[in-house]
């Protein structure tokens, strides 16, 4: 069996289930209790949140764990909201991409619908997945309170200009204190609202060592552990201290009332364990490894299957994805046909599987929708091998595409 | 160690452990991908997914797998609420009661403040925590919509007449939709809106070797793992067919579009697994085991220490529970007391430990402040032994309460 569809999950490293284990039955108590048995588990899930804190340059108390990027996502973007209209901002304005996923993309949508609910741009992109700077620029408004725009792209890889838009709202926002503060104190109203920067940095980290949120101007970010070779079902949320977090999960008060729910202790203690995974040694060996084997990829597709075209740019993308269309096949065909094979691959997102839909990633790229169904996503990961590549060249040569 | 704390959470059974590790590194495949890994998965959850149908007397797709108890209470009611909104219901009345988990009163408390919120109805407790289904009744307004009564306390243990609340409803219900048809055609209006009747199980299914929602007439019931000896991380929320459910968790559409993220493969085979465990035969002999526990414990602590109050109703409760009133004695520095000799027991709810407040439980039971505050709950487990328990009521006696 060969996998390749690692941006849609990928195996959980040994060290990370060493890391795990004795948290399911032996330091099992609820990190909420007093007792030792809870401080024992109060210590490993802080020691998580460190871990990941150090890693975004944040602090601790910043990080707000999670049931994964989706739940992230959604807090980061209906947390905000609710808080602002709470404080009397009626009139939200949120700027996103097009390319988005669907937990910023669809929730946004569905907030869009609501009564009072925010105003929403959402930014189109160019042929290789990335917004436009200047257009975002002009899409700013007066009541822009938040942007989310995803870091890289989980269909096509492509990495977004993530520091450059930090800085263009860090601007803006110096721009209209310094207004303010200039402006005389008897007219001039409240203090203005900054705008709150969130990026879905879920696809970007395993390919970076440090992903410092000071240093591109991030005010808030998503990432989930099994994307990392951490565990399924838990991932957390930056939120830089000073924005306001309204919680969308109500009860126990957990996590300094921001989301409430007993802490998976086992899955933080995973998460925590799978972000020590990134330091810079490994980080730089995976990506050689893993960026020679989609060269051999993309130049063996290119040189057997010359009508294939490839959507990633290779140049500005994480280093893991190819996505390709093969005029005159279904990406449901082939991507089934490798499948018995052995050959995990992926047609779209993951998360879009089973439904028979033009990629909405590719179709922003001005993909056509014919060729947008005709995709195939490969994503790989540090397990994969040089005589993996070759099997699947082969076998989409001679058994898929039967050129 | 001895540990008495099995309310707020219970170790993790080996045999679920050994269900759930081959689906970290091995069968890791994300349960949204269409290929051989992603179907390995969707086999596990479904698995699961009929594991929990089966001890409730559901169908699989009414099971909706969420991060815990508390996501799966919080999407009960928001979840209902806004799909009857959507649906033009503007007035919403809710009724639940005083005693209730966090996750159910102060989302309720949440949700009132809010525009166009629902009311509540939040309905007294008697001395042992119990409501009476009498004033269930009279609280029981035309635009009564959802009902949300625990099964079992997590403080006092106290059971719930869930089946007398549920046949309540139900001939409301019937009574309506037969008035309804009745009614003269031209003039009779929409069909009216049943009530729908939620209960969290979180603490009643470890006593449970079926816990039937026809038999209880409930349309929404909520569960957690780390509650039966299952991870921490997983739970979910039974919905009946035909429940209107808006999600709260929006992206890929999981869960027939009722909870989007990727599915927690290992924590839901995990949570399988332990329902799994609720046989009859073993429930039997655990409650057995566990019951006389607690009698030991009871008549230990009442013959040894004479002001100790019990606040639980030992023939109305689940055998796990025994809650006292230490007269003299801040609960916090029992605990402590206890915690320094190895022996872990809670006071209040773990969900609300650090806070320095009455429970709100024993408080709506009519117990004044100064005893709310000097409340210990033990909570006992299948593992516990005889021995611990004579420990334990030496400590306290020779220890803790100096008598």
């Amino acid at each position: 069996m060969i996998y390749l569809d690692h941006s849609a999950t990928t195996p959980v490293e040994a060290s990370v289930i060493d890391a795990m284990l004795p948290f399911f039955s032996k330091n099992f108590g609820n990190p909420s209790s007093v007792h030792q048995f809870g401080q024992t588990a109060v210590m490993a899930t802080d020691n998580a949140r460190e871990q990941a804190a150090n890693f975004f340059g944040a602090q601790p108390e910043e990080i707000i764990f999670t049931s994964g990027a989706t739940e992230a996502n959604n807090l980061a973007i209906i947390g905000v909201i609710k808080a602002l209209q709470k404080k009397g901002i009626n009139n939200p304005h949120i700027i996103t991409s097009r390319v988005e996923h669907p937990s910023v993309l669809e929730h946004c949508k569905m907030l869009e619908t609501e009564a009072k609910g925010p105003s929403i741009t959402y930014l189109k992109v160019n042929k290789n997945g990335i917004i436009d700077t200047e257009e975002f620029k002009k899409s700013i408004r007066d009541n822009t309170v938040l942007v989310s725009i995803m870091s890289a792209n989980s269909e096509v890889g492509s990495i977004q200009p993530i520091r450059e838009i930090g800085k263009i709202i860090k601007k803006i926002n110096e721009r209209k204190e310094k207004d303010w503060k200039n402006a005389n104190l008897k007219t001039r109203g409240q203090r203005p609202q900054p705008i709150y920067f969130h990026t879905d940095a879920t696809q970007i980290i395993n390919f970076a060592h440090v992903f410092n949120v000071d240093w591109n101007y991030i005010d808030l970010l998503s990432f989930s552990g099994h994307k990392i070779y951490g565990p399924k079902g838990v991932g957390a949320l930056y939120a830089r201290t000073g924005v306001p977090i309204s919680p969308a999960q109500i009860g126990g008060g957990q996590e300094q009332g921001r989301r409430s729910g007993t802490l998976n202790t086992t899955g933080i203690v995973g998460l925590g364990a799978a972000i020590n995974l990134l330091k810079e040694k490994e980080i730089e060996k995976n990506n050689k490894h893993i960026s020679k084997l989609r060269n051999m990829l993309v130049s063996g597709i290119k040189t057997n299957i010359s009508s294939a075209i490839l959507n990633t740019d290779i140049d500005n993308s994480i280093p893991s994805i190819a996505n390709f269309s093969f005029p005159g096949f279904d990406g449901e065909t082939i991507m089934i046909a490798l499948d018995l094979e052995g050959i995990a691959v992926s047609t779209g997102s993951a998360c879009g599987a089973g439904k028979l839909k033009a990629s909405h990633v590719l179709l922003s790229m001005g993909i056509d929708k014919e060729m947008s169904q005709r995709s195939i996503r490969f994503s790989l990961g540090k397990n994969n091998t040089e005589d993996e590549i070759k099997k699947v060249l082969e076998v989409l040569k001679l058994k898929v595409c039967k050129v």
